[in-house]
């Protein structure tokens, strides 16, 4: 569903988790951290400098994004990120944990497989700061435009 | 687990969910679009600028944090999250998803019941501007360094 990949596409977290390294990938086998029947956990390429080792949760099967997800994928996306922030914790000592997951390209989704990132916070850290400082108190009543545009479509999407 | 409420925190999304509106909280129950028996949906009071009309996701029962929340409400949070992101797209008609959820202060988490932010993106949107631009490419041995800390402690881990 609102899919961006075309049929030629070398999709980099498939080959991490087909276990081959090569230059179409970023992915090293020395980042996966933990793997199941139906997810894989790996250290991140790309850092945030706040942030180092932050990882991310993916299908082992290709899902473009959340709306593709199988419900008993998701359900193990939901697990194994909260076993991974509670280990985040005690391995990195660190004072927070927030998880972020892009979609599509307009949302700055870069690889083209679903993927949660998990980033380690520290008391202090500027990860937010440009997102806090544009964050406004709202009107009840903008916030009630936008309520009934999603009351009026929630009921068609299952 | 890693709590941070005291005994007398007004929580403002307990009020929200009790069906509450007074000075203590900042949600009027017209914010409120979808109630099952496990999880509330919510527009959230506080907008960011380009992404007006996020909604917020959370728990009925007060649980502070992804730490503490047991599997059932975390698979629902995952369907209903699914959904309301599908919706979204119909209501708003936005180009992309992006969801984040922060835990414990040094997170940014400022309500301190669990809540999953669902943003609407747009293209050339700014929303993620200041970490795509503190976004660095790691070292494969810079990233053992980490892998090697969380397996360590992943077995300790449920």
């Amino acid at each position: 569903m609102y899919n961006h990949t075309t049929a030629d596409y070398k999709c980099p977290i498939c080959l991490g988790n087909a276990g081959i390294e090569n230059e179409d990938t970023l992915l090293k086998q020395d980042d996966l951290i933990y793997k199941d029947d139906l997810v894989s956990v790996y250290i991140n390429s790309f850092w945030i400098d706040t942030a180092k080792g932050h990882i991310i949760v993916v299908p082992n099967e290709h899902y473009e994004n959340l709306y593709d997800l199988p419900i008993n994928v998701g359900y193990r996306i939901f697990e194994v990120s909260q076993r991974m922030a509670k280990t985040m914790k005690l391995a990195y000592k660190c004072d927070g944990i927030t998880t972020r997951q892009n979609n599509e390209p307009a949302g700055n989704q870069h690889a083209l497989h679903f993927h949660l990132h998990i980033f380690p916070r520290y008391v202090g850290d500027s990860f937010n700061i440009n997102l806090t400082k544009k964050s406004i108190l709202s009107e009840p009543k903008e916030r009630s435009e936008y309520s009934t545009k999603l009351k009026l479509e929630l009921p068609k999407v299952k």
